[in-house]
């Protein structure tokens, strides 16, 4: 009591890793409006659009567009991935169109901790990888950018199995120390349970600081909030979700099942932590998640919050 | 490594308490082989029938037939619901009807830590309850039962919002001083955050053994691992659960949303705990489980699970 409560950031990934994930395709004024529901909403990173080449995931084919249309609010900052120098220059040009008061943008770079996914993913090891982001990442610091480093598959890999902790902590230090203001950790599948959490992070947090780590937890398994209680336990501060769950359907096979943001949310305002994202507008951003891909979402806060709307309007007819 | 791991008891309320909350009615037939597919999977406690009046909730009119029938299963034992003399009475018939060799079954009584959520359901207030259990908890134990207490909406109430945890926590006390081998807390509309449980068994565990208390989690909200987790750093061994999470639908309005038991025994396994079930058996039940409702349940790990085996056949055709 009067003490302040301690920020975490919520990172939205839903507009970019949530939507490419999803069967249909959202055009690119629905994705500006979801981007702009979620801005609203607080949410102060946003992860809109991805350089990759369009022939691979046509989804992202408008991140151009996007980015140079990006909605400009107080404390909001987004992020697109740029894979290598091709995506670089695409996103400089888009932003030299946006105009010197565009929004604050950071590049980020991907990484599988498994050589079988990277390959599959990337078509390259993991050293090749990494040498392509020699051409990203310096240049892109060099413009003023900053570079937010994504390791994927950290707790286990659909290929592989299980990932040894010291090898996928290798990999984020090395990004790291490429330059990368932050190493988002990804579970991929969502196989990751809370000891594997705290061993991965213990050999981590005695090489970095808390600050420079993220997690981007999947649900896939209903274990994502337990493994974030291990990172806030372990001074994590930093946590990625998608709004809705977009993403991951949990009646589709493949699915991704990411962590719903208004679950993630829930979670730390219960837990009295504050993260300036306004329960209502994040609601509000998750209808409409709904309504641009045209089904339920699985997020589960989501879903008691409508149905609880739902039976309140029903009981006052 | 060389060490025992420590076992966890995983109490399987599937069969009751989940399926009385599905819209579909399940046939007797139906409910038998559920309880034996989970009996064989297994899980050492299944709740399986309710001596409410049938009147009031028709899904469980069948429960004596159920209990006169239940299998016999090495280390299996059952649970029933009876809320007062009559329920009682109603139990031993049928435990007389199934002879002697009948399998384990332990009586449960029910009570709400909400005055308001009581009323609603039993239409008495909390002492009044008591006073009805006098009627039930001593009889049963004379006739050699054990007796299970449910305390529900311990997290939050529907009607009243935050419950007090000293007034939780004084129900539960006073289920185990009626003489109830356990009590399971229940967050009945799925609210809990890790915080306010830590808050709860802090308080509870001062008063009452870690082994006398269950924890009744729901995944309303995606929180309910994050609570198991903080359950069992503070020394809880037994969580009830309900397969697939039958009995609560996340599309559904007036979701309840039980954990899924698979969600629950995937984090147990991949923490290093032992709980006798076995994962193919558990994941052939919640198989039969989806068949008997007729509709994709919402458990997670289930729909993990089955998602992979449809990919693997896919790809092996």
């Amino acid at each position: 009591m009067g003490q302040m409560a301690k920020r975490i950031t919520v990172y939205e990934v839903g507009p970019r890793d949530g939507l490419q994930n999803e069967a249909r395709v959202v055009p690119t004024e629905g994705k500006l409006a979801l981007i702009r529901a979620l801005a609203e909403a607080g949410l102060p990173r946003i992860e809109v659009a991805s350089f990759v080449s369009p022939k691979w995931i046509p989804a992202v084919a408008d991140s151009e567009e996007v980015t140079e249309r990006l909605p400009a609010l107080p404390g909001v900052g987004y992020v697109v991935l740029v894979p290598n120098e091709q995506g670089l220059e695409r996103l400089l040009v888009a932003l030299g169109k946006a105009g010197p008061a565009h929004p604050p943008v950071d590049a980020a770079v991907f990484i599988s901790a498994s050589e079988t996914d990277n390959k599959r993913n990337a078509n390259k090891t993991i050293d090749e990888t990494f040498r392509d982001f020699d051409a990203v990442v310096g240049p892109a610091l060099q413009r003023g950018l900053r570079v937010r480093g994504y390791a994927s598959t950290v707790w286990g890999c659909p290929y592989e199995g299980k990932v040894e902790p010291r090898k996928a902590v290798a990999i984020a230090e090395r990004l790291l120390a490429l330059g990368c203001y932050q190493v988002s950790l990804g579970d991929t599948i969502g196989v990751g349970t809370p000891n594997q959490t705290r061993e991965i992070l213990d050999l981590l947090l005695g090489r970095a600081r808390p600050g420079s780590i993220a997690m981007h937890m999947h649900d896939t398994r209903g274990t994502a909030l337990a493994n974030v209680l291990v990172g806030l336990e372990a001074g994590i501060s930093t946590f990625d979700a998608s709004v809705g769950g977009l993403g991951g359907c949990p009646y589709a096979p493949g699915a991704s099942g990411n962590l719903a943001t208004e679950d993630l949310v829930y979670l730390l305002h219960g837990m009295g932590y504050s993260t300036g994202v306004s329960w209502d507008r994040l609601i509000a951003a998750g209808e409409l998640a709904q309504r641009l891909v045209g089904r339920p979402l699985p997020g589960r806060a989501l879903q008691a919050e409508l149905g609880a709307r739902d039976r309140a309007e029903g009981g006052a007819a």
